[in-house]
């Protein structure tokens, strides 16, 4: 097994309190760590050669270890596989009455950069990092004995993996997909194209605000915007709602949304509009229409630091374009899945947005990502998802 | 009607953008404006001489105006009162099945300094500024005519009425209030004292962290430290706990918590011991007492600034303590109600408790409190609740 090590000066304490990860300038990368292959295992150890755990080597990643477990002699089989997902499993059956979650997220379930999505009898699995590429048997087979799923799909896009120096490709690696998976939820249907769609077809981290969300929808008129595959909209019809109106730039998102509310019964009640939201949102207001619910749930417009300045533009832009529409007394709900901008900044920009829409609010609800999406205590603080509620003056 | 003054250089623009204060340095203190009776309504005037709205002017407090309406001409009468408390009805009314909830929430809710809590049909008013204090009797009428409610209760204690100079009074101010209210919150039921209890005899605010926790309580063994009158363990026992063991230094709250357990029909599974938090937590950890839920609802440690560096030891060793005590798998709820400990701060002092009691966690929930206790996103910063859930390593 090679060995890396921590540069004398580098601080071993964070590593040994929890902290998951190497970056490159605290290792020490001399020409043999230089040479690894990415996805090697290896044993860590601080400055002194005392051993910190097994971890996994990726020279090109910034991220230049991982680790996988503080036991230094730990072997990575199958079994080892199983463990962790059986724990992160537990977990989840507790939680939810239904095999529909995510199943593992990454660093926090002790399966550095490995994001599985259950779907039923179907499992997305996303290898983002380098050594789970190079372990995906191994993984899928535990994921298997352990779930009983059936068919398993490998989708490898997305940014993280162009980091670790990983290429693209979305792949049945078990059993078989046959069209949209139906995902019950928050008592609404959704159709998630788990070969097709982004991401994994459909994100499971807003179902607790979809929730709230619905709690506010009896007999409103609802806009939802930036609605992919009816998140919020549908979740609002299933609670009671009058009218749901949803609006995103991709057509495959609406008419997938669209199939969810005909099978829920429900597409006497369900719009859509597809267009760029920001000109949908100016168009409405020309039109002068109200909506009792009005939720936006936009892309993240600030997905790193440089971002950050021209994404809370944009979630104020937004904020101040979707006030006017929102009725008298009616009720707001912004999101932003922005790891640059914390909670505090995306509040002021949403509270300064709403104030240039000529509007007052109470902040009734702040809500994160669902407890399906982990956070390790040492990586809090980049908690990506924030969804505010606002009831606005009438 | 008199008129108050901001200082020339004073800032208005925070106070156009729907800041409800002023605080004393801003304002032009002359002897006509320090005479004025505390409570006393009043236009505020910029330093150009504009109207920014009616006030009340408390010259003995730190907060020397709240904003009561933007309208400098606004008639407080009766059919103001109602307005506020019919608009902050409507909000509570579309999210909560039946009329138990926080009803009035100061600030946000329109009504400075005044808190009003429903419960059935009594109401229960803190009237924390000295302008409730001299219009409660309007108030109260007001209050009776909204909601229909048969008795009401003035709770005149508490730290902000000393602020204002008021003086403590806790008496029945209509209909008449007999023995303990049953209150039925997440499938529990609850003994709330409205007359000798702590603030309003129940905590509305943690309604959503109790139902979080409660779904992680199935066949559970539940620890609820600092459990005032139950609050987390009924409600894990409504969910399905195999048991709660209630700990307080308050023996008549584990009084109406175990009538709680008893109406229930759950006081089989319902334990209580009476004692010092800290002290207790020290003995079950010499026992090797085992929990697969554990939950720590302190008072507040860090109530002001000069208090943080204290109350986040405090919250450390509280994790500290209790992490030892949760069997391996299991949860760990921590929560903080101090103002001066923000989420970032007291989420570290937390995980840094957790690490030092030996274990690893996950954290898999961040709660505040519930919508009936909205903000203005002007002072949202200062949200005073944090729930926590961790799961821990086993």
């Amino acid at each position: 097994m090679p060995v890396v090590r921590l540069k004398p000066k580098a601080e071993a304490r964070a590593i040994r309190h929890g902290f998951p990860w190497v970056y490159s300038d605290e290792l020490v990368t001399d020409r043999r760590t230089q040479g690894l292959t990415p996805g090697t295992l290896a044993v860590l150890e601080d400055g002194e050669r005392r051993a910190l755990g097994l971890v996994t080597v990726n020279p090109k990643s910034k991220i230049i270890c991982r680790m996988l477990d503080r036991d230094p002699e730990a072997v990575i089989d199958q079994a080892w596989f199983e463990a962790r997902i059986a724990r992160a499993e537990a977990m989840r059956t507790r939680l939810f009455d239904a095999p529909f979650y995510r199943l593992v997220h990454a660093e926090a379930d002790g399966l550095p950069g490995v994001v599985i999505d259950r779907f039923g009898d179907v499992a997305v699995v996303q290898p983002n990092a380098a050594w789970a590429e190079a372990h995906l048997e191994m993984l899928v087979a535990a994921l298997v004995a352990v779930t009983g799923v059936t068919s398993v799909v490998k989708n490898g896009s997305g940014r993280s993996r162009v980091l670790e120096g990983l290429t693209e490709e979305v792949a049945v690696v078990r059993g078989a997909v046959d069209g949209p998976v139906t995902v019950p939820m928050n008592g609404a249907l959704y159709m998630a194209d788990l070969l097709g769609g982004q991401k994994t077809g459909l994100f499971y981290d807003q179902r607790p605000n979809h929730a709230f969300t619905a709690r506010l929808a009896r007999g409103a008129r609802v806009l939802d915007l930036f609605s992919h595959v009816g998140g919020f909209g549908l979740a609002c019809l299933a609670a009671g709602a009058e009218s749901a109106l949803a609006v995103d730039g991709s057509a495959p998102a609406l008419a997938l949304a669209s199939q969810g509310a005909a099978a829920m019964g429900v597409e006497g009640r369900f719009a859509t509009r597809q267009g760029d939201a920001f000109d949908v949102l100016e168009a409405l207001g020309t039109e002068g229409a109200q909506f009792d619910l009005v939720i936006c749930d936009p892309p993240a417009f600030a997905p790193a630091k440089p971002a950050l300045e021209a994404g809370l533009r944009a979630y104020e832009r937004v904020a101040r374009l979707a006030a006017p529409l929102v009725a008298p007394g009616g009720y707001l709900v912004l999101c932003s899945c922005s790891h640059a901008a914390d909670l505090s900044s995306f509040r002021n920009a949403s509270g300064r947005g709403i104030g240039r829409g000529g509007r007052r609010a109470q902040l009734i609800h702040t809500g994160f990502a669902g407890p399906d999406h982990p956070m390790l205590p040492q990586l809090a603080e980049s908690g990506y998802l924030k969804a505010l509620t606002f009831r606005l003056d009438g």
